[in-house]
């Protein structure tokens, strides 16, 4: 293998073969191809793409640089839920106990905060005593036992998807929907998954601002889940505006405890509710039954997928069940149980304020009467980063007690001087800082405000359905 | 400064300022900026381009990351010629003695073979002895002394653009004419020359070979020349077959002596009195009194260039002034000068014989009658190094003695079985993978054969004359 050849094939709108990318990611993985090269190559992916061949070969050898779990024995479902990345979002840590409460397995693995995103390992780890590093080992055994485990990517899972995701952060190459695709599916497919959720934001917030390339990138991930025996569907979601109220590490914890006590805000529960009955019908109708036998190996699937897969059970009785795990407390007992076996505090769930609270506390009032016509997510979610709730650099300690409480919502009329969000912070100069970044995130003007609704869209292998 | 924000800046089509370019180059000197984000970077810049500006940022970032010569207190133009590159191109060993036999300094810095092409250092250390790595301090003093030195790119000189060309030479980043340009003008400029002449390749053996890129690396270089007080002239010439006769080291460097005692082939011979013109020429007429007060700082041009620059001595009576220093024997003398003042055999002038020899000699027979219409330079500088006599990587031994001499020239008519070269090698499996090189290289058909005039056009920078 002669990576500059390869290196230039690619530069010159080439595409490599599928054994070149097993073999370079190898190569990569056994530190015999330096990151420069590799470096070169992926901005060269950037500007020519990759074939759906190579994306798919590329995952493939992500994958199989390290350990894949396997559920097999326990014969119920394993699903999880991957999202794309926003504000307030703090869905992952209301769904997963509540999937796992209606009979799904949830080997769940988060990341943490990337750019101007939060990251569910920082707000579970708000969580006193929560411990999120968890090693292969101990996930199993707590999905075993509990039916969820809520943690980070262990050194075993795609290891070399770490490596080039660090080298893509500081060479300007995250931006690329086949890159994104392969990183977040190899991470997915080690879990040893039946099927999967992805939440795709879209909107100013979300990372890719575009929406044809986010629907892209929402196709790619399902035909590459799909083709490896993993059914695999989208839900379309706003990251137009923060999701819920609060943003911040504490205050998403709290927000998601209140949600799961049925006390949440109704964007944050709709969101949450409509992924987990994705879950639970791709647990039903993907059905162990269906396709096991298909994803004993990494490859392209064996057999078609059988036409019904989908028709199985009723949509409206999930959701009712699913509804019914949530406001009955089940979904809220699996976390105390999830929370108890990750060494952390489950009275949390009973009492809130044992969260840590933010040394300063101030409430924001709206400048001026009007309508709300935004509220920008990234002024929001840097805002956090410097107030000291986020990493500037990957080794910063993160303040889990900053953040926002906003109550206000696009489209919603307010008067001069109404209050319309909190600020909490260290110190004064963190609430100035807050103060500063509502003055530019929260805009006031006059006429009906535009906003994307909540779940737009629902994307499978078989087709786009609009749902709003 | 934020390295990934200028890798983005780039990959989206947008220019970094000056101080930007200096800042980065000074950061990957001290080891502050990864080569990944520098090869990411240089991918881009494949991609986008680089604005005259950057590309004039970047040169004198280069320029600056080293020491510079000065020989102002000598007295007399210091002029070098560059040359893109080619296959039995021997030019500098004849031109650098020329040059200084007609009153010209030449601090010549040439390179090793680098891809197909053969390098001036490895043909003048097939001379028993002669050591080309001379330090800065003794470049000096044997320029001061003799006129001339020909060395290997020093430690101090331009180290950025080392350690950057190692780097793109891994990574497909090479074939760029901005960062060619750079490459080859921060070595020049450092220098500290009063004047540069470009032997430009073009045709099926350079290493750019779209004669419209190749032009426009030439006006790129002499753009940057001129901008920094350094008058720079280029001769487009033919690289569609080998210079002269002789391919490979010891047989180039003998071809060289023969030329410097009036018996070198004629295409050698007149391209080498063309390059020598131009230097002469720009050493006269760009005279000391023109720009000298130019060049202190490496900058752009503080006073605009006479008009009549170089309308002073009469291009004809330098051309009869080179022509005398050749074949009345000055300029022989001045590269037995050479070879001694660099520790090697001077007797070598006089008796060629005395350089190594090749185990095995074979003459190569026309395989069938016809019009040769081609002779390809890659085909057999690649055979050289196979058989060799070149690098397949940078640490191999180059065995001096292998190569061609052809005879063969596009447009002579041949007979089946007359001789047409000669293959010398190291051992019979040489000599099989010589001629197997000479089938494809050396291709004989009917009809009038295409070729290159040999120099085909003067590039200045007031415009392109077209000599052919």
């Amino acid at each position: 293998m002669f990576v500059p050849g390869l290196i230039e094939r690619k530069r010159d709108g080439g595409a490599l073969q599928a054994d070149e990318w097993r073999e370079l990611v190898a190569a990569f993985q056994a530190g015999q191809v330096p990151d420069y090269q590799m470096a070169a190559l992926l901005m060269a992916v950037f500007f020519r793409g990759m074939t759906r061949e190579e994306t798919a070969a590329l995952l493939d050898a992500m994958v199989g640089s390290g350990s894949r779990l396997d559920f097999g024995h326990l014969g119920v479902p394993v699903i999880d839920k991957h999202s794309t990345g926003g504000v307030g979002d703090k869905v992952s840590l209301v769904l997963a106990p509540l999937a796992a409460a209606c009979g799904l397995a949830v080997p769940m693995m988060s990341g943490r905060g990337l750019g101007h995103t939060g990251g569910t390992l920082d707000k579970l780890e708000s969580i006193p005593g929560f411990r999120t590093g968890l090693s292969l080992d101990e996930t199993r055994t707590q999905v075993e036992r509990i039916g969820v485990a809520m943690i980070g990517q262990t050194p075993e899972i795609a290891p070399v998807d770490k490596r080039l995701y660090a080298m893509r952060d500081v060479t300007a190459t995250v931006e690329c929907v086949p890159l994104i695709a392969c990183s977040i599916m190899s991470k997915k497919l080690a879990e040893g998954l039946d099927g999967l959720v992805l939440d795709v934001k879209q909107g100013s917030g979300a990372f890719i601002t575009d929406a044809a390339l986010s629907l892209e990138l929402a196709q790619t991930m399902i035909r590459l889940g799909e083709d490896r025996g993993c059914p695999t569907v989208a839900l379309l979601t706003a990251m137009d505006r923060p999701l819920g109220r609060a943003c911040g590490n504490a205050l998403e914890t709290e927000e998601a405890i209140m949600a799961l006590r049925g006390e949440g805000p109704e964007d944050v529960v709709e969101e949450t509710i409509a992924l987990a009955v994705e879950m639970v019908l791709l647990g039903r109708t993907g059905g162990l039954a269906d396709w096991r036998t298909d994803r004993a190996e990494i490859g392209p699937r064996r057999t078609g997928v059988p036409s019904n897969r989908r028709a199985g059970p009723d949509r409206a009785a999930v959701e009712g069940e699913v509804r019914e795990a949530l406001s009955g407390g089940k979904a809220a007992e699996k976390f105390q149980q999830v929370i108890e076996a990750q060494g952390g505090d489950p009275a949390v769930v009973e009492d809130p304020s044992l969260l840590p609270q933010a040394k300063e506390v101030e409430v924001y009032y709206a400048p001026k009467g009007g309508t709300i016509q935004r509220v920008e997510p990234r002024i929001i979610g840097r805002a956090i980063i410097e107030m000291g709730g986020g990493r500037a650099r990957a080794d910063d300690e993160v303040d889990p007690t900053v953040g926002f409480v906003i109550t206000a919502r696009p489209g919603q009329p307010v008067h001069t001087s109404e209050p319309v969000a909190s600020i909490f912070a260290r110190d004064r100069a963190g609430i100035e800082l807050g103060r500063r970044a509502l003055d530019r995130a929260i805009v006031i003007g006059e006429g009906k405000a535009e906003a994307l609704p909540l779940v737009s869209a629902r994307v499978t292998a078989q087709g786009i359905e609009t749902l709003a």
